[in-house]
């Protein structure tokens, strides 16, 4: 897969994993050799978008080619490739369960051992942030943690990674324990890890899982 | 897509998007130069149904062509059509979470970005209403506000637009930010958005998103 | 469609509703011209359902033909049928929300239209009942009302109708308000209908409603 | 089918019924006459997996045959295969009701005849558990009842079974009784059935009931 499909394919998967309604969420990666990042068209049915529909958008100039509009939110995607050169690929969306955190501009805390295999601690909420300028981007870089995601307080969730895959999995994952932790929430004062044992977690996901 | 087949796709839409159980909502659109109100039939599966069962009916004269029944809603319908000149879609739904308020009674707050881009402030609720005469739409038109939705009391969703598609944007949108206002309410109180700052959204997302 | 296969696409509906998890729910029509119930066989998977596998019960003598077992909740079945001739089809349902109400002993209260439309009022709850002889056919005819459906405290959802197609309808609704109902509940009190306008909407719905 | 292709069935149908989320839930298989334990890879999509991907695993040895890395959950099956012979299919997941009274160390408790059928009483909850060596392995011996399945503390479920079709009719069932009890908990306090009422249950279920 190109990258170019890559984002598509990351696009689409945002719907067929329930983590957008409409058209509420966007995916853009980052090629440093070419100085390019390919971003989401704003406005557009998941179903119905290929790849040719991606919007390339120089990341020096921040100008974008070919006649569809990118998302609104490229200055954020923008903002985020300029200032972590480790950031590759960079998703948005409002997920429902991760979002009514933000809407009372609480973290998810480490209450799981998922939350420890996966983002090492709990997932930082910054407050209300408005949408003008790199205000955003700032923001995420001022509130976040080690963790591979951030709440923005009122408005929704950012997730990063190093491709497009990374980064649909840390925001699927998000929203995966913003729900259980909700869910936990209404039956009694979750019981928080001891972040020693939540960094055992994190080592033994991060250096034995997988296929190597 | 002729509008009957888009008020057709719309009904069927009502059900892949998970707004209504068994027959529970209905759309319909207006052609002002036909004269011409398309309905979705009373009381039919939304999986069979096809463009020639929507029932054609004459916003002057109330009357239905053909052998089916229009659903039982149509008053509310052409009221709206009658009152509201840039009416041109409307839909009626009884989906989980917004009726939900409507069955406390009250708006869903405006504690989201998404609820500022998409409705502009609250979106009302209504008292309740009876289902006499033209009760339900002279409500409607009195307890609306810029927001192209509205909750009734004790009763479900009314949402508008100037095409199905919109209408139906509409509707599946109050489900969606009803479904994260009411998850998090269980966390605390929802932070709400000062109206300066959801103006903001409101015109970003109104003047630059989508393909214009 | 013949009442066996009605009877089958019943029971696979249960699934494709979601109103059952493995084995948990089951649909019997009653043919009184041959003295004939077809039920779910015991224990089997909702997919590979083929009319065939529905077992044929006599009403009078309770005997099963064929090789496949009954549900093990064929008596309760059977016992409707005895004793109200205008049940022609039931079901047995554990679906999430309205067993959620049966956990804890209480009604669906009259706070939708939608209960009023479908159900005239409230929907019951019985006590715990045990599962020996004929007690839950003999508790659902003591604590039913006029609504096609009751609850049955700590257990489930049992449901009926004239068709199959009417009481899969009475089962899915029956789930559909105790969804919102319950949603409502955390929202605050859930305000009451009025009796006298609940019978308004029942009779509009059962009177105007549909393709007659 | 062989135990092979049945531990991949198993392993999709995670997926299928939601009861996972990425790669956070694993099913294996124990066949005593050839010392193989088959087990799913780490971290590979379900979607994608087909029988040959399955890890055998000497039971003795506990050494892996192939390139693929079995899942890092691997040593806990193992255990519970070397410390109980009539466990024969083990599962792990994270699935999110069930996975919420862990993150509170709770019990579901025995309030439903569906956990009286399935679980013949509450389904425990140990407490918090490390991931050293056999502590989780240890700590499900030491906690479980008679219950097929038990919930990890701040962690997740482990189910089991005389196969994997039976292991993962409890992890699907265990979720769904979870559920049921969170939603209750929300409308009061669920009602607790007797426990002799409860065997009465069970031995119903167990003793009359499927296709023998």
């Amino acid at each position: 897969m190109t990258l170019r499909e890559s984002v598509c394919w990351a696009n689409r998967a945002l719907r067929t994993e329930g983590l957008v309604t409409m058209h509420s969420g966007n995916v853009s990666a980052y090629d440093p050799e070419t100085d390019t990042v390919y971003i989401k068209p704003s406005g557009v049915d998941y179903d119905t978008m290929i790849p040719e529909m991606m919007v390339a958008v120089s990341l020096t100039t921040g100008e974008a080619e070919g006649k569809m509009r990118p998302s609104v939110d490229l200055p954020h995607h923008l903002f985020l490739y300029r200032n972590d050169p480790k950031i590759r690929s960079v998703i948005h969306t409002h997920s429902n369960y991760a979002t009514a955190f933000a809407a009372v501009q609480k973290p998810i805390p480490l209450v799981l051992t998922a939350i420890a295999d996966e983002f090492g601690g709990e997932i930082p909420c910054a407050p209300y942030i408005d949408n003008e300028g790199d205000h955003i981007g700032q923001g995420i870089l001022k509130y976040r943690t080690q963790a591979p995601a951030i709440l923005l307080g009122n408005h929704g969730v950012f997730a990063w990674g190093a491709t497009p895959k990374d980064a649909l999995k840390a925001a699927i994952m998000v929203e995966d324990v913003a729900k259980t932790v909700h869910l936990a929430h209404q039956l009694g004062d979750p019981i928080h890890l001891d972040p020693a044992e939540a960094a055992k977690w994190w080592d033994r996901y991060h250096n034995r899982y997988g296929q190597g």
